[in-house]
């Protein structure tokens, strides 16, 4: 259990965080929530999962290589992760399968290291620096080319790897999912599942979502059927969320967040339909957007580096 | 917060355990989970809110002043409950609204006072003395009247008033629920819809879902609809509250639990197929069927007699 408060737990000693995704590496020298540098690198997923294991590792050495001021190292990875044992179990974007991330980097790298869950990770950044200050149970809830979430209650992070994976809720989409089972709400409400709907009935191929809520917002018919359905979905996830947990604030990260009231307005309409009992928790923008899973790696590195020294 | 274990914070000095109910009051003087003596008070709730509260005091009145030796007691009711405040918030089953139940009986008894929520206070007893013993993540889902749960995170009850409320978890059912919105699991699956889903379609008009159950295993086919419609709705949302919370055990209370492996089993069935990143948990029957939340009033008791000598 990682509590969330009180913020005197972090080290602001300069540490490395690397968030791992589908796409790209991102990787940062960090002082807490302040990026002192960046860089970008790319797994390359379509080369198999052994290179993108490969790239994880080329990041993490060059950083430190690069920045030897750095203390410690944080890395965080999508899917099912068991940051205990510092395995990646399972992504089912990238392919990986029990990727022993913590040992293969501890055996490279001369700095204690610090291993997690990408959108976990996430939500304790923002949770400790961004927009979930102030809030004892909180969702951050994260729609990339993937949808998760990470769960505070009662001030204490749930840790478990199996919990938060609100994108196998089953939102009776009725498309199949690579997870095995079918309806998940990441089969149409993921970035590339957006673009697919779009793609689906048009003739005019787009390649990302933005391009689909542009078109949406100027009334295209069917550019506003694959948002809506997106929309929907999300709304009908979060509405089961907030039946069973009761959060006061959910916090939209990812790059599908990025629509802003468009995202958010119809969820609050859904939100005063659906929610008669339960009072409908305030909707708020992630404050570190795509790079809060960057941040919460280098919190992972902070508490390596803590435990390292006591 | 209320920590499940160590066993060892319960007090088994004799206390009074009160669960109310939309139909009857249980009443118990108890030693920990043992049932030293037992009445039954009805609620009548037909006569209005005012006397089923009238009802609640009489039996707390006549408890403490039969049984001398008891040196504390817990009064627990369905619906949404303030604990920390002492106030039933409301109960769309008995129709009472802002009820400060604590108040109330700690200036008509002269022993201490403990107070909560029906199936979070079973849902405790479950977890201290019964079928939740061993694990740290348990949900315990009660299906009566009415639907709702009990959560255990890291072996930390979960005290938030609005969580648990699964029992209006849409489950596209399409019938209106008395708390406002449709869809709800409780309009398809509490022990009365089942018997009103039977009754709708049938002219044998039954009275108890038990009798809807027994029609159901011998093959009617207007009684296996009503039972699996119920089933059906309830595997869909415990499969919800799994993707979300994965939790190693599910614990089963309230009436139509007695169905036992009848209900269990196509809930069983429907994990295989839904669960593909998840590990299903254990499905168990609740140790003190109907009991629990009696017993767990009295935890609630012996609680309140603790803070009193501290």
């Amino acid at each position: 259990m990682l509590e969330v408060l009180p913020v005197t737990i972090i080290d602001d000693a300069p540490v490395i965080g690397i968030d791992a995704g589908g796409t790209e590496i991102k990787a940062g020298l960090l002082s807490g929530a302040k990026i002192l540098e960046k860089r970008r690198y790319f797994t390359e997923r379509e080369n198999g999962p052994e290179h993108a294991v490969a790239q994880v590792l080329l990041a993490a050495k060059e950083m430190c290589d690069d920045y030897p001021q750095a203390k410690a190292i944080g890395l965080v990875v999508p899917g099912i992760v068991d940051a205990v044992s510092g395995i990646a179990e399972f992504s089912e974007n990238i392919g990986w399968k029990n990727v022993k991330f913590k040992e293969i980097l501890e055996s490279a790298i001369e700095l204690p290291v610090g291993f997690g869950h990408d959108v976990r990770a996430g939500g304790r950044a923002e949770a400790i620096y961004g927009s979930g200050i102030g809030y004892k149970n909180s969702f951050y809830f994260s729609i990339g080319t993937g949808i998760s979430g990470a769960i505070v209650i009662d001030g204490v992070f749930n840790e478990n790897p199996y919990s938060g994976e609100i994108g196998h809720l089953d939102v009776n989409s009725g498309i199949s999912c690579p997870c095995g089972s079918s309806g998940c709400l990441e089969t149409i409400a993921t970035a590339p599942s957006i673009v697919r709907n779009y793609n689906k009935n048009s003739s005019n191929k787009l390649s990302n979502a933005r391009q689909v809520l542009d078109l949406a917002k100027t009334g295209d018919p069917i550019a506003l059927q694959a948002w809506s359905s997106a929309v929907d979905a999300i709304a009908i996830s979060l509405t089961a969320y907030v039946t069973i947990l009761a959060p006061e604030v959910i916090i939209f990260g990812g790059g599908v967040s990025q629509a802003g009231d468009f995202l958010l307005n119809p969820i609050r309409e859904h939100f005063d339909k659906k929610l008669t009992m339960h009072k409908a928790p305030t909707l708020v923008m992630a404050k570190f957007s795509d790079e809060a899973g960057m941040i919460g790696a280098g919190l992972l590195g902070s508490d390596a580096l803590k435990i390292s020294k006591s």
